[in-house]
């Protein structure tokens, strides 16, 4: 049998296979995964994949990723095809407890990332192919399964230019052209000259081919492999539901499958099957990826009397720490001597990449680096981390292990106003399963949280403020995830006020003009707002009457709602200042006086309550 | 004197008033708005723009949106030169209380909506220009001012894609390549031929010229008038800080104003400035706008025996109440058989726009839609609208009045799995200024919230749910933002459990069941999450000793926290049910029992507190 002939033998088991998975659960995407099971079974058993399926970790195997990832029964099925999934299995899928599930997870260990929000699998490919380029230094190669429809996110367009700018010539595109979306015909249906013409001029190679000709395809994967300096993209023109003639090319038969009582007959369409088939995949070579060993680093050295920003303590600590944790990368998207980031860069330019303005590809990038066992530090201002929420929220599907700074939060800011303001990102970033977010208020709290983040495998936020703001802490003062610190405290406290951030040196202010009238107050920095220190909280809720939380956030998911959220069975009221007001320009003073956030405002409160 | 002499005249007046406006503010972008100067003078008051000055609401004006909102000094330092700034209100710049903002906001009437975050005024042109090609029907043209570094924004190919694909032959971007973005130089530089082969590539016709050519720019403005069928591009070579030697096309310029020791010879370097000149700006022809007058529209006629899913029901309203409110545009991203928003464009196919898979793009241009006096109502899955956050939460500052509908919302959506879950868009919604976010649990409730939004001006969002749900209320039932119904109530409650969507009808399960204990309920439908129904909540904390809130949807920023949030000040305890495991595949009733928000969860929640 010719190789072609072995592929197109291959092809029709993993049609098969797709058409009873998704036939027996009774949901799913067959049709989406036949315009694509040439395109599968030539690049996994054509011979130049290389995959160890003994150990899916393997750093030297090649990557894929399903970037339209609703063609799951595709997936299983050539994993089925490649002997590592018993067809029996196949039958679980979508069903509860099955590993299979609906669209790819990293329930089945042999899915890099989870995908199904379109747009977001190059993204992914392109910080794995960079991870092996710059990093790792190994020559595996990433390919990424493409859809039609998703190409009109706009961030496969700030992944295509990213990979061209990083002449990732170790990353290839398979677009599957099928022409239909969910709901009827793409743009451009079957103009791939239209594809053709934009994936190029954004600096890629293209091979258009007939995505159902085994020999086009397979030449096009050969091409691929020893191509040069550039990204390439296979455009491959298909047709969904191809195989099965009353599915082939038809609209309305999105996600949909073939019904119990005609799946005999869309299987006798594909001829006979050969079930026993299970195709070898070559193994990659064993090479080593490039590796330093972490070593101890010393604390950080404020001088306790010197202001300095906790964005600049952010920059300073990816400086510090990275010794200890030569397994960080750190991204940034175009504003890295706003965020700081540059003073790693400035030391570490190996081991920094600039992302330009693009977020989501940022967010996706970090992804594609974290699969491969890397520290990705990512930053921006915290308003435009809102652009990546969909690349943040896919990431907790994905056991993703990224640091997100956000800095610039706040009204706090001052004059650039409010579409520079991180308001709603403390919001953001707790409604993500799992997370940590850390809000914390000076230099040392900074470093030391920066290096607990680094420590942590995860999703977790640090927010940065722009403004100098004074020492708080001792050089080896210690800050953990999970905790907080009672900075004002005494025996006669009546009211606690919690605070993180520029808030937190405002309730510091207010303390002690209190205390000028014998008031006094309970004062606690909560760096760590999830998870959150409940038995401080708890404490403060035994021994004050009231709680005032203070942040420069928006007042709903933030704060004051995570106070909330962790003293429901305590009865303390818990008095949230917050920002309400329609947010603008100025001096950050008269911004945290207007917005009730300010000393002056704690104090009114504080008042209110005695 | 020629129009081209008198264009510079002007041009060196907008970069004085650049100059001193943002020296005196102490901060802001004076190079960024020097490389558009030409650009801008010679659009304004070269003749093709026409804009009636003493009524910038009036329909007929051409439009023009500062994608690059940075540049802010030249947005404002322009309107000086037409007249409708006084030179010295441009000294209040960037101070508390100015209506001239770091960025542009709404504060100042001749701004279209706000900028500032990067990428987003090309998709605002695009709505701006659909509704004169489309809606209106009226000649004004749009125009956007694009900085290069922002051509990184995968939203910007977004725009682009749609405006060829819409034929939006009257809208004119204007791209100022100065070769320097924040930190150093774009990815591309002076490379004009990249950006003129993408954009082409997308659809657009392009025309490079020399940027500080007045000939050039207004040849390239007379040509934007007369072409047909596409939207054009003029790539304009700039250089950022032009006409100040020290400052032009230098790095380390990029946010900085001239320092006040310095500002003498910058202005010296531009020559003789006559300040005394007001450019005249012709006016528009009077025409009016294509309009029909609202009428009655019928209630709802649901049976209230067969289960109606409420995203049909939300299709079904759209397509009832556009006869009362025809100011209506419906937008969706290629989801409208799954969201239902098909309904309406079976109907009124004439005011739905398809907006592909580009959730971005979708929303920013419903806020041009909304500047235009449109009501854009915008659907896609909940999960996908987290794509659009960042454009979403620049609405805020635009004074938008927008319709969100997330679409199977939460896990009970079943097999698909986590990808396609919205679980996150309750806590993104509530931390939008303002909003409002509703929830309905049934059809009649759907229709009725629909409508409200409709009537409401403001950002609100709408939840509706995958599956089929019974009908709970009499078609003529009212449901107004803000309020709540108590479902089950009576002298005996002990307990109070809140619910929302696909939940409530699990309380509803619940209270039936504890009722064969003889233990009675009391159960409320709270589908205005925000604002909220303080005063029902009130009096069921006064009746009853607990809450137990039931949400699917993550724990953070959800109803929990909003009950918890407006019951501060109440000694009441709240007891959150929500999503708090790894989600997955499986079928609806399996994860909400696996969540532990089912009727199961709710019965053995009420029975530990009794």
């Amino acid at each position: 049998m010719s190789i072609e002939e072995k592929l197109q033998e291959i092809a029709k088991l993993i049609r098969y296979y797709s058409l009873i998975s998704s036939t027996n659960a009774g949901s799913g995407h067959p049709t989406s995964s036949l315009s694509a099971a040439d395109l599968m079974a030539a690049l996994l058993f054509g011979g130049q994949f290389r995959f160890d399926v003994d150990n899916p970790d393997n750093p030297n195997n090649d990557r894929l990723i399903f970037s339209k990832g609703h063609a799951s029964p595709l997936f299983y099925a050539q994993w089925a095809a490649a002997g590592v999934l018993k067809a029996d299995e196949l039958m679980s899928m979508r069903k509860f407890g099955s590993r299979l599930e609906g669209h790819p997870t990293k329930a089945f260990n042999f899915v890099e990332a989870a995908t199904g929000s379109l747009g977001q699998g190059l993204s992914m490919g392109v910080g794995i192919a960079m991870n092996a380029k710059y990093v790792d230094k190994l020559p595996y190669n990433t390919y990424v399964l493409l859809g039609d429809s998703e190409m009109a996110e706009g961030s496969q367009w700030e992944a295509m230019q990213i990979a061209s700018h990083y002449k990732l010539d170790n990353l290839t595109g398979i677009l599957d052209v099928n022409r239909l979306g969910q709901r009827g015909e793409t743009m451009y249906g079957h103009d791939l000259g239209v594809y053709e013409n934009r994936i190029s001029s954004f600096g890629w190679e293209t091979i258009v081919i007939d995505g159902h000709s085994m020999h086009e395809i397979h030449a096009a994967y050969e091409k691929a492999l020893h191509h040069r300096n550039r990204p390439i993209m296979i455009i491959a023109r298909t047709f969904k539901g191809k195989g099965v003639s009353f599915i082939e090319n038809k609209d309305g038969w999105h996600g949909k499958p073939v019904g119990k009582e005609e799946l005999e007959s869309a299987i006798k369409e594909l001829g006979p099957v050969d079930k026993s088939i299970r195709a070898e995949i070559p193994k990659p070579e064993e090479l080593k990826p490039e590796e330093t060993p972490g070593v101890e680093i010393p604390i950080p050295s404020y001088d306790l009397d010197k202001p300095v920003a906790t964005r600049k303590a952010y920059g300073n600590a990816l400086k510090r720490i990275f010794p200890a944790y030569p397994d960080m990368v750190v991204l940034d998207a175009e504003v890295s001597n706003s965020t700081f980031s540059e003073i790693f860069k400035n030391e570490y330019p190996d081991r920094f990449f600039e992302m330009y303005i693009a977020e989501q590809n940022m967010a996706g990038t970090a992804l594609g680096f974290s699969t491969r066992g890397k520290i990705p530090f990512v930053s921006t201002f915290a308003a435009f981390l809102t652009r990546a929420y969909d690349q943040i929220r896919m990431g907790q599907y994905s056991d993703a292990n990224i640091k997100y700074c956000g800095s610039h939060a706040g009204v706090s800011i001052g004059e650039d106003g409010a579409s520079q303001m991180g308001l709603e990102d403390i919001a953001m970033f707790r409604a993500i399963l799992d997370s940590v977010v850390l809000y914390p208020s000076d230099a040392v709290s900074t470093e030391k949280l920066v290096e607990a983040m680094a420590g942590h495998k995860g999703i977790s936020y640090i927010r940065t403020t722009r403004g100098a703001t004074p020492i708080l802490y001792n050089n080896d003062e210690e800050f953990h995830i999970g905790g907080s610190k009672v900075l004002k405290k005494s025996e006669d406290d009546s009211i606690t006020v919690i605070a993180a951030g520029i808030t937190l040196h405002e309730a510091l202010k207010a303390y002690e003009e209190l205390k000028k009238d014998n008031i006094t107050i309970r004062v606690i920095d909560l760096y760590s707002i999830k998870p959150i220190d409940h038995k401080t909280l708890l404490e403060a809720a035994q021994r004050t009457k009231a709680f005032i939380t203070v942040e420069d956030h928006f007042s709903e998911g933030g704060i004051g709602e995570a106070v909330m959220s962790a003293m429901t069975e305590m009865h303390i009221p818990v008095h949230s200042l917050a920002v309400r007001k329609m947010p603008r320009s100025g001096k950050s003073a008269e911004l945290l006086d207007y917005e009730e956030i300010s000393s002056s405002a704690i104090i009114s409160k504080v008042r209110s309550l005695l």
